[in-house]
């Protein structure tokens, strides 16, 4: 539970408290803690040789800080590098000392038994280019000028960043990597990392990030950096040894902690609370708690980072556009080899969902495999490190399906049932029949997939390639863990993404009937499948028009137990009714398996009187 | 179509080109503008006795400027007062002389023929209490020192903002406000005024404003004040004839605006253009066309604001909690008279439509009469400034109404189909007889109520005291011309601010069958109506059950036309089934009349098998 960034928060609010809460956390952080680390510094360009930059200026020499946790095994094949974020560095995990007190900055995520386990895999990360804490950047000696660079530092740029990791790894004999993850403009350089080294990179967890910043996010970039240039005590980057544009900086990153956090999560922990008194005070001090909070965030930035950095690092983020560089998004991802996982926060509006929506549908139209998941939470921008649970439980998965891959028919992801809305399930007589209907060898895409029973048998026994798309968290994790590519996705919104005939089958099963508009649905399956297995309840079975016609009442039976007021059906119709349908937008039904019951063998005699479910395989004609 | 605002990106965005822009609009501001105005200027508070503020501090003397255009009728009931925004002032309409380029700040909306009709009402606007627009504050001079105030000025809050607008209205001798209006902050104002002067407010028009600043809001002020207190030139505000704190004023400026976007309306705006080049620059220059927006923001408000008053005037927006001070909304509303009319836009994120809704709620509970549209704009805050046309149409329709009380049979106001969602149509015969089951005298509720037609003809007939609430937009604004009670809202999202058996009639005339949860929205109804009219198609009546029973079809009928796949219907029952429905929820049914086609004859025989469709009259037991 975001341990570490809380304890900023019980500090402040808590006072002599603090240290209570801090001792049994201390506990809990030795039990699963790498331990005692220390950042290396190394080497990775030398002066003569300076590095070519994005902006055509050059940069020598570079060294670069560093941290590992976890060994590299014999096959040299469970290495992940993590990319930090903005004012993040090299020391994700342990402590530097057994009297440091406040561990790495991605501790909760980091360590033995975590998301992102130091028991499996070997774990690298770096202080980026351009950083404050130990690799080069514009507070690091100008070799030409003997002072700091300051504003003479050239313009980096976030493929300038994965380009001395690179330089990194290279040095550390890294010859690939199982991962690479990061949130925020830590996602950025993933989503650089798989474009730009394709056959080094096996799998890419961006999370919380985006393509590029929109006006918005460039704005509060650009304001921020206007309150450091027009501090007067900046003097053009060379303010060390004097006092620094510190209410500067402190101001943009109050306006920087305003957009990590969602309006919601704001309101609920600080709402209008005054601080320490019971009336308004009639003066321009902080008096709300939320001013306080942010004078903290403000003061203790300052203390630990540097302006410098904050104007060249937040200005890569402004520049990184991979539509730009690229011409598009599907050009930009054409190369790449990995699998992709990409996670947002519902309450994220400063690297939107729809923005790693938008990733994932250019991954999509090139047919890359991806899985993407919008992790519900009120925690905003920084939920990428408020919520380790459900984070760490994708990239777990994620990470050890890429290591041992294959899809697993059993499940070993336990879904939490408090976790899963309970939705109307699909019959297990349906898997069996659909699985029996689907040729081998073929491409699948499962629409409301669910736990990814079906795919996972279907690619045991028929060595299809599937994917899916299911709506639940819940379910989209445990598919994640079954080592699925999984969308999360409303088939309502359309798969505009997905190219026609894109699979030789999709299904949609026992979902027709509850979907708003199931004209739109079904033609947008038409076109992305060759072929389209649906089924659905039939709504005229004898027993419903027994019920209607002699009783007047809606229809409650076995296969529609629901009364008419509690049902999730929101259409009804029968066998003939969707043969018209079929008939009329010019769809040929190949196959039609009328179904009596939970039993495999079909209805023959007048189906649309005797069957309560039906498959129906059809295509375009 | 915020002709003026625009006029500052045109200005700024086209250079040369803006003569033209200017010289066409000019015209169009002659056609219909105020014409040349002055700011008068008046002494409301002596210096000898001062005023008392909410801060417990006196302040005197109080000047206060002034604008107003029109003319007050012999019945002194035609007054309108509009309070403006944080950096507004005096001068809403008109231009101060025949060279003035640039009219008043909402000239847009006040002018003959313009949303608030300078032919028909009396308009008072004044700078309000803390301005830097010719009333006292903050950079006037303290009589006691000689010098300006500065810091040394007195806190003031919106009450104190209010107390003063009703010293000018008495020294103008007016007696009653036929409306109070504004946005914003002005709309804190509109509200304080209701609450402070009940028997002096005909009407209040409150716009895009809130009861009282969430965490986020109260965040991006503090930030704001920081950036100007920060700045070395601000010298606690006695930066007269010197250098002020310009550069700290523009980045509180600069935030300001990107809050008064929307994100979407910044995409679409500015997107990731960049000024004047197609490559980037390399450097810590504005680039981005939304950078140098902003920096032509920032600037041009130092050139015409103070830094003092933007930190006293957000400090009173802060401090605005009707919540705090009459410990709740319900209580803080008790005593107001007026009617109300509150408007939100879709896509504003500083003070959002939720905020408005609990005004709406707040009022509602309180039994007042309220009206509430959440306009559709990407806007976002500055829409209040931005959407004249469907903000005039409503601001007229309400004010006019106000004006020339009683709800109007016929309707004047002409929908526009184009922004009209068809939707299934009530049926006459359905109005008729529901008509004739409303006692006389009585207060009804009409959910779904169209543009108000079944409501006026009950006030005409009737005499009823109705409500109605309504979705579409267009719909919700013909309601508000023909002068009824309109609440812009789905009903599915509940009713919980109704009280208990708060009328005496609840309609919901052919939509139980088209909502998500019809059980839970019937008994909100039952609880909310004495009784509960409910009015829908039968689902059993022999066409249905023919085609159902001896076809396998889905019906198609002259009650239910639409095809399964189309049809708004997602629930199908019949009399019966209504009848069980109610005998389940202990609900007395006092009447069922069956309906065969449009007649007004009621079905006898077999209606659950005859009957298209019925009507019920419910109660709880």
């Amino acid at each position: 539970m975001g341990l570490l960034r809380q304890f900023d928060l019980l500090l402040f609010f808590t006072g002599r408290s603090f240290c209570v809460y801090l001792n049994s956390a201390m506990a809990e952080i030795r039990e699963n803690s790498v331990g005692i680390v220390k950042t290396e510094t190394i080497r990775v360009v030398e002066q003569d040789e300076p590095l070519e930059l994005e902006s055509g200026k050059r940069l020598g020499p570079i060294d670069v800080a560093y941290e590992t946790y976890g060994e590299l095994n014999e096959a040299g094949d469970n290495a992940v590098l993590i990319c930090h974020a903005l004012s993040g560095n090299a020391h994700v995990a342990g402590v530097s000392g057994p009297e440091d007190k406040k561990p790495g900055w991605w501790d909760v995520m980091v360590g033995p038994g975590k998301g992102i386990d130091t028991n499996k895999y070997f774990v690298i990360c770096s202080n980026s280019l351009g950083g404050c804490s130990g690799t080069t950047g514009p507070s690091s000696i100008n070799p030409e000028t003997g002072k700091v660079y300051g504003l003479d530092f050239p313009i980096i740029t976030i493929a300038d960043m994965v380009k001395v990791q690179k330089l990194l790894l290279d040095k550390l004999g890294t010859k690939k990597l199982l991962g690479v993850i990061g949130g925020s403009i830590g996602g950025m350089q993933v989503l650089q990392w798989a474009i730009a080294y394709p056959e080094f990179v096996k799998s890419a967890i961006a999370i919380a990030t985006t393509t590029h910043l929109g006006a918005q996010s460039i704005a509060f970039d650009a304001v921020g950096r206007n309150a450091i240039l027009a501090d007067s005590n900046f003097s053009d980057g060379q303010y060390q040894g004097a006092k620094g544009p510190d209410r500067g900086l402190a101001i943009a990153r109050m306006i920087g902690h305003i957009t990590y956090l969602s309006e919601q999560g704001m309101r609920a922990k600080f709402g209008r609370e005054l601080r320490g008194a019971e009336s308004y005070s009639y003066d321009f001090n902080s008096e709300f708690a939320v001013e306080t909070y942010l004078d903290y965030q403000g003061q203790s930035f300052v203390e630990r980072f540097d302006a410098n950095s904050y104007l060249y690092i937040t200005k890569a983020s402004d520049y990184f556009d991979l539509h730009k560089d690229y011409g598009s998004l599907e050009k930009a991802f054409a190369k790449t080899k990995s699998r992709f996982l990409i996670i947002s926060f519902a309450s994220d509006w400063l690297y939107t969902p729809s923005q790693s929506e938008d990733i994932v549908n250019a991954l999509v139209a090139s047919g890359k495999d991806v899985s993407f998941c919008n992790i519900a939470s009120d925690y905003g921008h920084d939920a990428f490190l408020l919520e380790p649970e459900i984070l760490g439980s994708f990239i777990s998965g994620f990470l050890d399906a890429t290591h041992r891959p294959g899809v697993k028919r059993k499940a070993e992801y336990k879904i939490q049932e408090t976790k899963y809305k309970m939705q109307p399930h699909r019959a297990r007589v349906d898997y069996e029949l659909i699985e029996s209907l689907i040729g081998p060898d073929s491409t699948v895409l499962d629409i409301g997939c669910g736990d990814g029973e079906l795919l996972a048998n279907l690619t045991a026994d028929k060595n299809i390639k599937g994917r899916g798309i299911e709506l639940q968290q819940e379910l989209v994790l445990a598919c994640v863990n079954r080592g699925l590519s999984i969308i999360q996705h409303d088939v309502e919104r359309g798969l505009e993404n997905y190219a026609d005939k894109s699979f030789d089958y999709v299904i949609l099963s026992q979902t027709l009937q509850t979907v708003k508009e199931p004209k739109k649905v079904f033609k947008e399956l038409l076109r992305v499948g060759k072929r389209v297995i649906v089924s659905f309840p039939n709504f005229a079975h004898w027993r419903c028009r027994v019920q209607m016609a002699l009783f007047g009442k809606a229809p409650v039976t076995g296969q529609l137990p629901l009364s008419w007021y509690d049902s999730p059906n929101i259409h009804f119709l029968s066998l003939k009714d969707f043969d018209e349908f079929c008939d009329k937008l010019g769809v040929v039904v190949e196959d039609k398996i009328a179904l009596s019951k939970a039993k495999l063998s079909p209805v023959r005699f007048a189906p649309n009187l005797f069957a309560e479910q039906v498959i129906y395989v059809t295509r375009r004609d």
